[in-house]
């Protein structure tokens, strides 16, 4: 029996040359994530184990992100818990403000991921790292805390779910329709502790940036990761980063999955995810109807810069709806500088939106744009659960940056072509 | 007996030609301003009146900007206040987040203030625009209520004191190290309740952003307004702005104050103000054995182009000190856009500096970079009070942009001199 991409990465960690769904195996590590908000409570646990070293200094990262610039005294002092850790343990990995950004643009761009790598994260969009053929995994503060100290895990091998695209992706469609589509067709746990693999002929064409966006999403199926088999573009991406050498799996011809879905591409409309669940999706022209009071462009879903090239481009000589707010949020400093060259952000802010440093801000209702009871705002972020960007009583309409900056521009969700 | 520019003033708009010290006068105003933490106390208590428009819907003026982007869910309803007031009725000077910046660095740039104005705002440092040569002094939430609804304030005639520098300005010496010293020499008391007018020849040749910063911190030193007589560089930069009128007015050469204060400034050092009073301050050369944990740059004091070029002059080439963030805050759109065109915003992020959208952020420990327990800040900001940027045992050492972009680098309070 053949195994999938997300098996083969569990077995050669465990030591194993085969193993099933089920099974529970001990992994090696190759990466350990961890932030503001998860790493404070990860740090406190591993104090407890009374050891004076972390597994591998250069495989711990630490990038507090979510509540900063320190939104408050309690974010200040969770940041300081990060970074007085960070010092003292000689972690290589720590990102401060002003030097990073948002943890899930930042890894790769820095070069800490590769294919074939074992990675968790305390944080659920560690699934993120699956669009460069590694399995990632969000865990939380307790795991990261024997992470931290251990360098290994426990894992309940997943099954796999095949998702296979085909067909024409039409114009303004891209990896965020294309991942709103399969939430909307499979559920919010359609995919619980499974490995969604995203297949074909659509996949093969398809850019990082947009890789990382579905893989990104890959938790709000409930999938344990989210994975495409790295090939060329893969490559080209990670040769210029990565200092590591790695190793490039494929599904064996004869992996059993426990479904597969088809999905015909070519009539695709961009997305729109209704509140307050990603599941919700309708086609953009279903979604017109409905005014906003903000639009968030970035979070680590849509803050790469393809997601800033396509926000630019609508946004070019444009002028933002006067009766709605704007914020747009690079993911990285890399990707604020390559924008800032490229003049995306001269264009963004003659537009009259908000430019913000990298931050996770208002994507999980931290800070830099929190909605007020009864708005409305549309966001390329990844969850839009009650609450999520600010009052219980406010919504959040997940979507592309394409759709995000057209809706920007006519202060009511809008389809691209209709600028 | 002759009049201070500040009785002039207060006595056109009181409709009377000779007023003395004391007296108390109901005076006519041209502007009312108002921000997201004063206004909706303001707007609570406008609306107990039960009027139905302000008295000059181009004449009250409402910038969300201390706690935006919306940092929780109370300052997205306070904002919310603004915002939904606005609209209902029909405020012609309401600035947007992204449309805006900082309410006194925007006011004077969009040519709302003309020399010879009265105007009270909801906030301390309305006094600001007593660089252009207006009366402008803070008022609290009840007094905007009134003035929103009548366009009308009661005042006593302040005393005035006469300050006086000459000599040469040393290089690195600017309007921050003026005030400064100002409040070090006469306290944070030393001029309560009065107009303190600054006068002389190194005043005669300051830049307007060099007044800016110096008529803001007149409320540091207890001034019921700060002003300067309005002469050929207020007048190129307010002829590019304004659209409404104004008068020039001149103290008398026989006009009686209170105190006069001499300064030769040829000898003067950068100065820093030690926690927790701007009166604390001590030549740059006795601090620099501070380190630090955080610079920020910006602010209604300090967040002008001039500030900005300043800066952008020494992190040039530089990196910020890996151990301290440094966070720059462009006070306005006008003046972000101004300093990415230069180049400077390119700058301060290759330097490894956040650069965030304009807001009062961390000056009044309000969000963007709060301060956990033990640490210290240099600030261009105008206060250090205790706990001022976040925990109370936090301390913050006030300085020019200049010393901050030096301490920036050094990671200590550094002298320009010394990069």
């Amino acid at each position: 029996m053949g195994m999938t991409i997300s098996q083969k990465i569990l077995a050669r960690h465990a030591g194993r040359k085969m193993l099933e769904p089920g099974e529970l195996i001990n992994c090696q590590l190759d990466l350990v994530l961890g932030n503001d908000v998860t790493a404070p409570v990860a740090i406190a646990e591993f104090k407890k184990l009374g050891i004076d070293k972390v597994y591998d200094q250069s495989r711990v990262v630490l990038v507090p992100d979510h509540f900063t610039p320190n939104k408050d005294i309690k974010s200040a002092e969770q940041c300081k818990i990060l970074r007085d850790f960070a010092r003292q343990y000689e972690i290589e990995n720590y990102f401060e403000i002003g030097q990073m950004g948002i943890e899930h643009c930042l890894l790769p761009e820095q070069g800490l991921v590769v294919p074939g790598d074992l990675i968790i994260g305390a944080d659920s969009h560690t699934c993120t790292y699956g669009a460069l053929g590694a399995f990632a995994t969000g865990v939380g503060s307790t795991d990261m805390a024997a992470g931290m100290a251990t360098g290994e895990a426990w894992f309940k091998v997943p099954e796999s779910i095949k998702f296979v695209y085909y067909g024409h992706l039409p114009r303004w469609v891209g990896g965020k329709d294309l991942i709103l589509h399969t939430i909307g067709d499979i559920g919010v746990d359609g995919a619980r502790y499974m490995s969604m693999e995203f297949t074909g002929e659509v996949i093969q064409n398809l850019s990082m940036d947009n890789r990382f966006t579905m893989a990104n999403m890959a938790i709000e199926a409930g999938g344990k990761n989210g994975i495409f088999a790295a090939d060329e573009i893969t490559l080209d991406y990670v040769k210029k980063r990565v200092k590591r050498p790695f190793e490039l799996y494929q599904s064996d011809p004869d992996a059993v999955y426990f479904d597969i879905k088809e999905y015909d591409v070519s009539k695709l409309e961009p997305v729109v995810a209704f509140p307050h669940l990603p599941e919700n999706t309708r086609p953009v022209t279903e979604a017109t109807h409905v005014s906003l009071d903000q639009v968030v462009i970035g979070s680590c879903t849509n803050g790469r810069i393809e997601d800033m090239e396509i926000t630019a481009s609508l946004l070019k000589g444009q002028k933002v709806h006067p009766e709605i707010r704007v914020i747009i949020f690079p993911g990285t400093r890399e990707i604020y500088l390559e924008a800032l060259r490229r003049g995306y952000i001269e264009t963004f802010i003659e537009a009259g939106a908000v430019v913000s440093t990298p931050t996770c801000g208002p994507c999980l209702g931290g800070h830099m744009g929190i909605l007020a009871r009864g708005e409305k705002a549309l966001a390329t972020t990844n969850r839009n659960f009650v609450g999520r960007m600010g009052h219980p009583e406010s919504e959040v309409y997940l979507a592309s940056p394409a759709v995000a900056a057209a809706s920007a521009v006519k202060g009511r969700i809008t389809a691209p072509w209709e600028l």
